[in-house]
């Protein structure tokens, strides 16, 4: 068998995080709901930033930052996805490369900028976004790079991409041509009320075509509108081969339709920034999988990569993450 | 005694940094001189960036840290610096002004961007800097805020100002507005290869018109071109009335015409990056400074300032410098 070229190649939003610290009564104040992502046009972008404190620039998004994970653990990943030709855009392309991640969209020639995504964490950790998707949004399935899909090990898509309609359109045909290829198809729900939008074109996508499904507790229980964590992962191992759910500091749930099996979360000494746990959790698990790890190393790996995200401010691994999962003899 | 309305207001480089972790192969490969800050063009900083790792971007330059840090030991500070109309240019008034800072200066109409600092930060936390100075030399006299600077008890400078013509104009004719006008004159020389560049003119300035002087060692044996630094001390007495020696972990002294005060460095767990400890240092002693406090208290504060800094990535405090210095019973 031919080695893929990359063990995961991407396809989402490319945004740039603008993070501050609040407390609690701004997030009130705000009318946000803590822990969750909604989206902003231009004009509340403006509007929020303003009144958010200090905040420090690093690039994001979820498929990316998935991404620069499975790069840090030592594999090899590619991304597709739509900057504008702005500073944003320069931003978030030089740390994608500077990561080692393959990224060759060209950038949009519109005046949309480049999607920013105002993140407020608060003292507990927690993190709620407001992204405002700009350029991200254009991404069209014309510019979908077959080969790199087909040479890949995995395809990697978000739920996100549901919330623009060419962005859509290139989620589904990505799917296709990776189906056809031969690259198994992974895909992250992204967020409860993004599960809440498009629940029926989740489902009917979950099991037509994914093989590879993430989701957080709260995405798996909007997702079949129940509020029984066991019901739903029973529905989930009718609906797809595998999925990993994650529990927050309870960690983490592999579903296949003979089996759960339960990985423990990584010790954390603080809790400082949750932002990005989920994609670097993911990032863990499609290096493992890719390299035919056995799914318990796949789920360590994993938590591995989550613990290192949430132990500092920013949404991409600070540490290598290879070097943390040889010092547990994992690869 | 009216209440002054500021306690500092400073003149400076309006600058966002762009931070990346190093080796120490790095520096070196690149020809920097680890530990000081060197001018680049644009053509330098596009290349040098495309060769560093992923960053994140945050708000810098010397004088406007200072002003944040002023603010955040709950002093009132104001910052006089030049922009462009660009989302970097944005980003910097927002956190400035996010951390109560006051500033009104117009950004320019110019085409050059607003200044980036590329700082390159290697495991023992050293910080290596390349500014390139852009829309931040535009600087003119004519926008100088003479209000503002008479009703602030210190005017704040730095050395840095006087490598573009324009900038270093406006820094004398603010060191005049603030004589006239009684505001006491700071000055700190920024880094010792400015201090190599602009020698003459520094001591010139610095009998004439200096009330407070911030250096670092290397910074005033570089001044007096000497590598005793007892003797570069007892220079420092007859050119200036007061002074502030920072020795890094070795801690600082405070010079007068007749004493010499040893404040230790503050117990850090570990420096992760020293970006920003001298503007930090300058920080809690300006702020003890304009409201009276003792020498000794004025030196602790400006330690702890620094401590906090060095304890993360950023030149910016992300404690609250008032609390800090609460819980030691100093204000």
């Amino acid at each position: 068998m031919v080695q893929p070229v990359h063990d995961v190649v991407g396809l989402g939003s490319a945004i740039v995080d603008i993070i501050a610290r609040c407390d609690d009564g701004f997030i009130e104040a705000q009318g946000l709901t803590k822990g969750t992502m909604r989206l902003i046009d231009a004009e509340e972008a403006t509007r929020l930033y303003a009144e958010m404190g200090p905040a420090i620039e690093v690039s994001g998004g979820t498929v990316p930052n998935s991404c620069v994970g499975v790069a840090s653990f030592g594999g090899k990943a590619g991304f597709m996805g739509k900057t504008a030709k702005d500073p944003f855009g320069e931003i978030f392309a030089h740390d994608l490369r500077a990561a080692g991640v393959t990224f060759n969209t060209p950038p949009t020639q519109g005046s949309a900028p480049t999607a920013r995504c105002l993140i407020l964490v608060t003292p507990d950790g927690e993190r709620t976004m407001n992204t405002f998707l700009g350029a991200a949004a254009e991404l069209s399935s014309n510019e979908l790079d077959p080969a790199l899909i087909g040479d890949a090990s995995h395809l990697y898509l978000e739920g996100y991409s549901f919330d623009g309609p060419q962005a859509k359109a290139a989620f589904y045909e990505a799917a296709t041509i990776a189906r056809e290829a031969g690259t198994i198809v992974s895909l992250t729900l992204s967020d409860p009320f993004c599960v809440e939008r498009h629940r029926e074109a989740f489902l009917d996508f979950i099991r037509g075509s994914v093989d590879l499904l993430f989701a957080n507790q709260s995405e798996v229980l909007s997702l079949y509108q129940t509020d029984d964590l066991t019901a739903a992962c029973a529905r989930l191992r009718t609906d797809c081969a595998l999925a990993a759910v994650t529990c927050s500091e309870k960690g983490s749930v592999i579903v296949t339709p003979g089996d759960l099996i339960e990985i423990p979360a990584e010790p954390v000494a603080r809790v400082l920034d949750t932002t990005g746990a989920g994609d670097l959790y993911a990032a863990g698990f499609l290096f493992g999988r890719a390299r035919g790890l056995d799914l318990r190393v796949c789920g360590r790996l994993a938590s591995i990569a989550a613990a290192e995200v949430i132990s500092h401010i920013g949404p991409r691994p600070e540490t290598s993450l290879a070097a943390l999962a040889r010092a547990q003899g994992l690869i």
